[in-house]
C-alpha cells in the first residue's frame, strides 16, 4: 500500500522530510530567466519553462536523500496553462525518479465537482472509452469543510488505484484559529472534531504499519494542538507544513513523533531558496546543491529531538 | 463598483440568474464530439475544444438574458492544461459579450500561496515588469477553513482591481452539515459565526446599493438557514447554489429574496443540459436554444415567488 511504501522509505533514508516544490520567479536563477525571457519573451510559457528546470535540477540533488516532493499547485496555476504544464511535468520527472509525489491543492466542494477534482489529481480521465492519466501525484491535499459528500470521490479513487489524502485539520498559519479553533458546544476545539472524521473516514486504508492511506495536515507551528491530535489520531500519518520559513523547528516538534515517524516535515523554501541564504555562500549556479545541503541539515535539526 | 454592475444588471433584465457552465463530455452533442476526435483523437487537447466550443454557443443564447455566467473550473482542470486553456477562453468570451463572470475555483490556503491564486484568477501576474492578465473573471469562490491571513490577499486584489468574492457560508450539498452545521459553545452553529466572519471582512467594500463587493455562498437546499443568513448579514450579497438539479426551486427560495433581490441564483446542468430533456424536446444541434429556454423557464419560476 502507498502508505507502506511511503514509511519504508522514510525509514530506508531515516528522513521524515518531503521538499516542497514551490517556484517563486524572484527564486529562479538569473541566468536561468534571461535565457528563458530571450526565448519566450516575458510571458507565462517563459516562466513555466524556467520552473520546469529549475525543479528538475533540485529533484536531481535530492531523490536519493528525500523519499518525497510536494509541489504547491497555486505557483503553478497562477500562470495558466503553461503554469499547469509545468506542474504536470514536474510531478512526472519526480516519479521517473522514484519520488513518491504529494501534490498540495487543498481542494474542496460537492460530489460530483469532487469527482472531476479526483479524476485529475489522483484518478482518470475516461475521454469516450481512453482512459487517460492526468496527473501522477500518489497524494493530494484536500479541504473538508464541505464535509463528507465532499471528500468520498476521492476515496473511491484512493480504494480504486492506491492512492492517499492528507486532510486539512490544523494549519500552519496564524488565521488557523479563526475557524479551526472554535471551540464546540462539547468544549473542544472544531480541528479536533475535523481529527475525528478523517480518522473515521481512513479507516478502510489501514496498512502494515499500521497507518492509513487517509492522512492529515497538521501544522508545526501550533506544537501543544499537534502533540493532543497525534494522541488522538493513532492511525493517521501527518503531513506536516510550517517548519523553516514558517517558523517551526526541530524542537517544535519533538513530541510528536511516533512509531515509525508518523509524520513527514515539509519545508519548500528553506530547501529550494538555501542558496540565497548566507549561510550556504554559493553562487546561482550552484543553487540545487544549496538544495541538497539545506535538506542534510535539516536532517540533522529533526534527528537531535528525535527520541 | 463591480457589486452595483451586478445588481444593475440582475434589475435590468429582472434575472438574478447566473448561468453555470460546468462541461461534461456526456452533455456535449454528439456532432460536436466527433468532429473533435476525428481532429485531435481521444485526447485532452479534443476535450477542450468542444468545451469551449459548447460554452460559445451557450453564451450566444443567453448573453442578453442574464447578467452572469460561472463556470466551474474542476470541470476543466480534471483535463490538465487544455483543460485550463479551455476555462479561460470560456471567460474571455464571456467578457467580450458583457457578461460578469464569476469563477467558481473554491481555492483556500495559507497567505504566500492565497496570493498566487489571487493573481492568477483577480489580479495581475508580474513577470519581471511585465504585467499580464492571466483569468478576466469578476468574483471568484473562495473557502474559508484557513482563516483571514488566507483570505487577505484576495481581498488586497479586490480593492485594487474592483474584484469581487462569494465565500463559502453554508453550502449546498447534504455533507454540509457536517463541519458547517456543527454546534459551537455559544449554542450557534459554525456556518453562522463563518457568515459574521465574511460581513466584517466586506465592510470596506459597500456600494451604492448597500451591498459588498464580498458575498457568501449559501445553498438553496437548506431554505431555513438561508433565510436565518439572509436576515444577519443585510450587506452581503448571496451567490445560492443548489437550484434545479440539486434539487431547490422557486418556492424554497421565497423568503430569501431582499431589496434588489440581494441574491444571484446558479443553475448549471438545469440549463447547459436541457436540450437531453424530454420537456424541451431538441435535436442536439438545437442545444443552445433550449438552453435559452431553459433560463426563461427559471426565471418564470423565481418570479411567481418574489414579492
Amino acid at each position: 500500500m502507498l502508505i507502506d511504501r511511503l514509511v519504508n522509505r522514510i525509514t530506508e533514508l531515516s528522513a521524515p522530510i518531503v521538499v516542497g516544490l514551490d517556484p517563486r520567479l524572484d527564486q529562479i536563477p538569473a541566468y536561468m530567466k534571461e535565457k528563458a525571457f530571450d526565448k519566450h519573451g516575458r510571458t507565462p510559457h517563459a516562466v513555466a519553462e524556467t520552473f520546469t528546470q529549475f525543479n528538475r535540477e533540485i529533484i536531481d540533488q535530492v531523490y536519493d536523500i528525500v523519499p518525497a516532493i510536494k509541489p504547491q499547485i497555486a505557483m503553478y496555476e497562477q500562470f495558466g496553462a503553461k503554469g499547469i504544464e509545468a506542474y504536470l511535468q514536474t510531478i512526472a520527472y519526480a516519479k521517473s525518479k522514484g519520488l513518491i509525489v504529494i501534490g498540495d491543492i487543498k481542494r474542496g466542494d460537492i460530489a460530483s465537482t469532487a469527482e472531476a477534482y479526483s479524476t485529475m489529481h489522483i484518478g482518470r480521465a475516461d475521454i469516450d472509452g481512453e482512459s487517460i492519466e492526468i496527473s501522477q501525484s500518489d497524494f493530494i491535499t484536500i479541504n473538508p469543510y464541505m464535509g463528507y459528500d465532499s471528500v468520498e470521490p476521492y476515496l473511491s479513487d484512493c480504494k480504486q488505484y492506491d492512492k492517499g489524502l492528507f486532510i486539512l485539520v490544523k494549519t500552519s498559519n496564524k488565521g488557523s484559529k479563526d475557524i479551526q479553533d472554535l471551540i464546540l458546544a462539547n468544549q473542544k476545539p472544531l480541528y479536533t472534531r475535523v481529527g475525528g472524521l478523517v480518522s473515521t473516514w481512513g479507516k478502510d486504508f489501514i496498512g502494515e504499519h499500521g497507518y492509513s492511506n487517509i492522512g492529515a495536515v497538521v501544522g508545526a507551528t501550533h506544537p501543544s494542538e499537534a502533540v493532543e491530535l497525534r494522541k488522538s489520531m493513532p492511525n493517521t500519518f501527518f503531513l506536516v507544513p510550517g517548519y523553516g520559513a514558517q517558523g517551526g523547528s526541530g524542537k517544535d516538534l519533538k513530541d510528536l513523533w511516533a512509531k515509525n515517524y508518523g509524520a513527514i516535515i515539509n519545508n519548500s523554501r528553506g530547501i529550494t531558496g538555501a542558496y540565497q541564504l548566507t549561510k550556504y555562500q554559493c553562487g546561482e549556479k550552484d543553487f540545487a546543491k544549496a538544495s541538497r545541503q539545506a535538506v542534510l541539515d535539516m536532517k540533522a535539526d529533526l534527528e537531535a529531538y528525535i527520541s
